[in-house]
């Protein structure tokens, strides 16, 4: 097995958010318009990505404390496990947002519904499928 | 912006997969048990992970081909780009299975829904929340 995995930035993520404390706690709350940018290497990747109304991204936090095995989330006082919270401080510091892809322009892609920093760096853009992606029931017990 | 990006396994996936051609086309269609084996390193990150009934597993696809950039999907005769399909071969082989999470004994967990191959890497674990990763409209409109 490898030791280490290396990741390629395949893009650019544009939003108005640039501290934690402009973010919005989830993205799906935000109506703003963010903008990813393809590096026009990887543009073959995202043909036909225009015929889908939300999508998957993969994304990079840079500023990560990637130490971190515990946080306190927001609705709660008390330590958590990293893994039963959607804390950015993790081990492997990948977010994942699902959003409304809005517009596609080239290797630009309008989306509505993220809440990463400026600057974060696009890993993946996946087409979101309800049938394996969705559970309706929520999961979110935690107390 | 750093030009690579390195990632930490943090667990191994076990699974009766051992090839492509054993695996579900998508996880959510089997009822098979896999094993996600968390190192003991990372064990206090599990902390209440029992709480939560689904969970968002990343894993890295250790077979996959990065170099791709077109994929055909199982239900289509034609190339799409790799960001329009749920193909393992993209730049960065990162997979995304949200599974039911059925018991936590110390580092390992039992889950359901996973299509991973045995030996695939885990790179993080995500609390599911239907509020936040959830749209019931189907977004999967490929042609």
């Amino acid at each position: 097995m490898p030791k280490d995995l290396i990741l390629r930035p395949i893009g650019n993520i544009h939003t108005p958010y640039t501290s934690l404390k402009d973010a919005p706690h989830q993205g799906r709350l935000s109506e703003e318009i963010c903008k990813i940018e393809v590096f026009p290497e990887f543009l073959p990747g995202l043909k036909d990505i225009e015929k889908f109304t939300h999508l998957v991204v993969l994304y990079w936090m840079h500023l990560a404390d990637r130490r971190k095995l515990t946080a306190i989330p927001p609705h709660n006082s008390r330590d958590h496990g990293v893994f039963s919270t959607r804390s950015p401080n993790r081990p492997n510091p990948i977010a994942m947002d699902v959003v409304q892809l809005l517009n596609v322009r080239g290797n630009w892609l309008e989306v509505c519904g993220m809440d990463a920093l400026n600057g974060s760096i696009l890993l993946d853009i996946k087409p979101y499928s309800a049938g394996i992606d969705s559970i309706s029931q929520d999961s979110y017990v935690l107390k």
